[in-house]
């Protein structure tokens, strides 16, 4: 994995301004912002996309991801927001660094533009996929799966 | 909070095409999908919002987000994908209770449409909106807070 701007503003390389710092998590401003306190939450582990960051960073990302979303709109006046994290280039990633954009949406509009093409789920095929998928999700001794 | 079709799916009023739960997380197919696979991850309590969920829940639901994403991705075969989850009715969110999208992407087009109006961060006002969102962070004794 190469180095990234994210690396670097966690190595110090690169300032940022940071919102909320911990062990394993870094939360700074967006230098594009798509609207007024559009805040990335960071894994401090080097992972590309989500699929590949390990249990213990998503589990400390998530813990943190309510109060930092707090403070963002405490410190903005936003009542609503959008947490996107984009994995690929086909979907939208541009930094290969696994970021959690908080992104507020505000009554003028400005913030995520979202598209949503909806279709009908085809019931017979829905079971068979959600099966597929049940059966792939691997197994852990941390959580208790239940009517598996 | 009024009943959402998430609690009635939670209490088993309706059903749900599961492909993953354990005791704070459910995760099934969402019944209108973007594109195929297109996966609901909730947790059980029964917060609107993401700022309003409790710590453990937001932990519990992103540890296991990484592990149910790569079983969408085998189930599925797709290779890239958004993960999105909306807070307010202007944030697109329509069901009140929060819920975590995973949209696989796909080379014919297929999934999340995205809208990217990004500006440039003005740097004058931006480290005092980082202040501001930082010093608004609410303490925490399970999290180290490193150079705050």
């Amino acid at each position: 994995m190469a180095d990234t701007i994210f690396k670097k503003i966690l190595d110090g390389e690169v300032p940022c301004h940071r919102v909320y710092e911990d062990g394993r998590v870094l939360a700074f401003l967006d230098v594009n912002p798509l609207s007024h306190g559009h805040t990335l939450v960071i894994p401090k582990e080097p992972a590309e996309t989500l699929d590949q960051l390990s249990d213990d960073s998503a589990q400390a990302v998530g813990r943190v991801l309510p109060r930092i979303v707090r403070a963002v709109l405490l410190g903005t006046g936003a009542r609503d927001y959008n947490i996107l994290q984009n994995n690929g280039a086909n979907a939208h990633q541009v930094v290969k660094h696994v970021h959690f954009h908080i992104i507020p949406k505000y009554d003028d509009g400005s913030g995520l533009g979202i598209g949503w093409p909806a279709k009908k789920l085809d019931s017979d095929e829905a079971e068979a996929l959600a099966q597929s998928i049940r059966g792939a999700v691997a197994p852990t001794g941390v959580h208790r799966a239940v009517g598996k």
